[in-house]
């Protein structure tokens, strides 16, 4: 059994330093793509560690794609692809992986800290106030996300490559103008509706690539001849599909295959991450330039304020300027300099830690209620690891549209997973709803049990 | 010659009362196409009125197109195209005409009032401002906007057919996909640049329309084979003409004589015409449903805010919904709030008509300064009636880039009419200078005479 010495006076957590010198030696191949891990008891024993620190390792491990687990077997290294060394600086520390619509609830809002901040630029900045930021955005935004970035997702970012834009979907567009509109898109279906929307409404091709459970099939994918992929691979909507190292290293290598490849990396709401560490992001994998990484603030803070940002390899923001720079910024100076400082002053990421605090109890709460209920049997749950929603497969007979409708009389946010889906309903969709949480008390889950007992029951 | 019943105790002034009598009959075709109006003199002693007061009334007539002036010979009767009455409840009152890029100085901008105003929101609305707005923008502010053009322009509009969005040109963006990219665009030419750079980033079908002294001449429209056209009527940038009503008239017609006809009527900067009433928008004249109007306070209130505005027509509102309705609003509530507020206590209007008289003051002095220099007889100026730029014919062989640039080293935004233009530059554009003065202070006026006295010398 190899050694690994680990220091109980550092500063970084035993169950990190395991993690990072499993990793090293996973990406080395000293441990070997197929090769049996030793079970969580044996390692601890060894290393004279707890099973909690062994287990907290392998769990990143797995969450990052690195190892897999056979039940009543064990954990297996995955066989990883060949492929260049990430160009992020160091590991990623806190946050991460999730997309998805539903938006943190108002109450969650630190609005007296908001309140504070605006009332501080009002007097502070007033010289800024009155006239138009520069076109990508005021260099103190750009320069508070890419600290930001550094410090939570170990992101290491040009803050010159930042566009500021009011709103993912602005930025969709104007994804499309930068990209050009002779290129074919793949969008993950299912997957987010109102990005195929925006995407049609602009009149360019977009073709759906099926999803396996470690998120975009690569066969789907080439046979889709999309050139652009625009997918989320820290938490797919609505499925929660976390994809794993190997499927994100075939992706680099689909990218890498030819010059006119593009990935947008959706990462919207990924700060909502349950379980493990921080999965690298696929922008910090790229070291050929071809991935755009999408972020926005209006799922994490509140969705009354609209500035979202796309980070563009150096060749594309080139050309950004040079075809585009002609558009001014669609976020007025106020919110982007109140935003810089809230940044700069730590209250985001305390925010995000406090409404994940908040959400993983809600979630904890509702899994363990439908777990020891009469639904214990008769349903299955997928994709609960992060995010503000999950998929829920339903041993019901009844169509989506009634699920749907009954969730709704009850104040539950939910959609049938056909309705995110492109081409005809399959019935092995039947019965999977996707369940938005955010919105939910703890007091009402008891009643929101109930409900899906009676959905269940009313076949 | 006819005698009008005019009421010196009335609200309404004496030469608004002529204006109005007048303009009835030459609707009505009780004053006739090509007849002559009596002298001002002439009316002034029949009808017991000052001279000052025939001459306001005749000056808004010639303004809005009703009348022309033939020198040393008289006023005349337009002849006016038969069309429907506007839809438009009464006459207008105060401010009008003119899109222009030049954006008022950051030293008029009402900072304490908007501070104040933004603290007040803070206060009252956080209710609000936790949630996203509607689609089209806040309630508050769609209904502000219509008072105030009701107020200002007499335009009687529907709040429920305005969509609030981040600039102008986030709107033609929205715009190309609302009435769709298989349209034909016709722009001025020359025209706004920034408009056929969107359009030409969207990848649809532009064709530039030729202008004669009332704006879009016909048979270029007709020619250009353009179903969509975009234009300025009430000052048109850059060369300040301002579409008289006959013109409006036959552009009308052409509207309604195909079914697939739309008229983007881009009113920015239209609060700052300096002689005369306000003409009435193409949108109020539209009886058939098929001008589409906007506007911006990035232009009059502050370029640091992304405010803009469209009306639509209820048939494409009705569209908008059912094709776009999945757009978020892209400003933030806080924006909408505030400056429905500023649109509600009567600050926008004031403050427009504070710069209104700034700016014909320092225009004033500009052009006597111009005219009283030895320029005079080596110059021609066109457009100065509105708007913040005027078109300066300088008799000089110098190419416009030298122009250009020596002006831009005294600090004057000035840029060449060919840089306008679709095609290649015209002989007679030569020495043909497009002047936005609103930086300018009035102490720096001498000293930009002299340099345009220099370029003339220079040749």
């Amino acid at each position: 059994m190899r050694t690994y010495v680990l220091d109980p006076a550092s500063k970084t957590p035993l169950y990190e330093q395991l993690y990072r010198a499993l990793k090293e030696d996973l990406l080395s191949g000293a441990i070997a793509g197929g090769e049996r891990l030793p079970s969580k008891r044996a390692l601890a024993e060894h290393l004279n560690v707890s099973r909690i620190t062994v287990e907290n390792a392998y769990h990143q491990l797995l969450a990052e794609g690195y190892l897999v687990s056979r039940p009543r077997s064990g954990y297996y290294a995955e066989a990883l692809e060949a492929m260049p060394r990430p160009r992020t600086a160091g590991m990623a520390r806190p946050a991460a992986a999730a997309p998805t619509p539903p938006p943190p609830s108002a109450g969650q809002f630190p609005y007296s800290i908001w309140a504070k901040l605006m009332r501080g630029v009002l007097l502070d900045r007033h010289d800024q106030l009155l006239l138009p930021p520069p076109n990508t955005g005021l260099p103190d935004l750009r320069q508070a996300i890419a600290d930001m970035l550094r410090r939570s997702r170990g992101m290491e970012v040009n803050p010159d490559c930042i566009v500021i834009g009011a709103g993912a979907e602005y930025l969709y567009n104007i994804l499309i103008q930068l990209l050009g509109r002779e290129n074919t898109f793949g969008l993950e279906n299912p997957g987010h509706r109102k990005l195929r929307q925006v995407y049609e409404a602009n009149g360019v091709a977009v073709r759906p690539v099926t999803l396996d459970s470690s998120g975009v099939e690569m066969a789907s994918l080439t046979a889709s001849g999309a050139n652009v992929l625009h997918i989320s691979p820290s938490h797919q909507y609505p499925t929660g599909i976390v994809t794993p190292i190997g499927r994100r290293r075939q992706l680099m290598a689909w990218l890498g295959s030819r010059p006119d490849r593009w990935l947008v990396e959706d990462d919207y709401d990924s700060e909502f991450r349950f379980a493990g560490k921080v999965i690298p992001t696929m922008f910090s994998m790229d070291a050929i330039g071809r991935v755009i990484y999408m972020n926005t603030f209006s799922k994490t803070i509140t969705p009354a304020l609209r500035i979202s940002y796309m980070i563009l390899p150096e060749v594309l923001m080139d050309r950004y300027q040079r075809l585009l720079g002609f558009y001014s910024c669609t976020v007025p100076s106020f919110e982007q300099l109140t935003l810089a400082r809230f940044l700069d002053e730590g209250y985001f990421e305390k925010h995000v830690s406090r409404m994940r605090r908040h959400y993983r109890l809600l979630r904890d709460q509702f899994l363990t209620l439908l777990r020891q209920s009469p639904l214990a049997g008769r349903m299955e749950i997928q994709g609960q690891e992060a995010g503000l929603h999950f998929l829920l497969k339903l041993d019901t007979a009844l169509p989506d549209e009634t699920v749907e409708r009954r969730l709704a009389d009850a104040g539950v946010r939910a959609a049938g997973l056909s309705r995110f889906k492109t081409g005809p309903a399959a019935e092995a969709d039947r019965g999977r709803v996707v369940i938005s949480y955010s919105d939910l008390a703890e007091a009402d889950l008891p009643r929101v049990i109930r409900l899906l007992e009676g959905l269940v029951q009313a076949e």
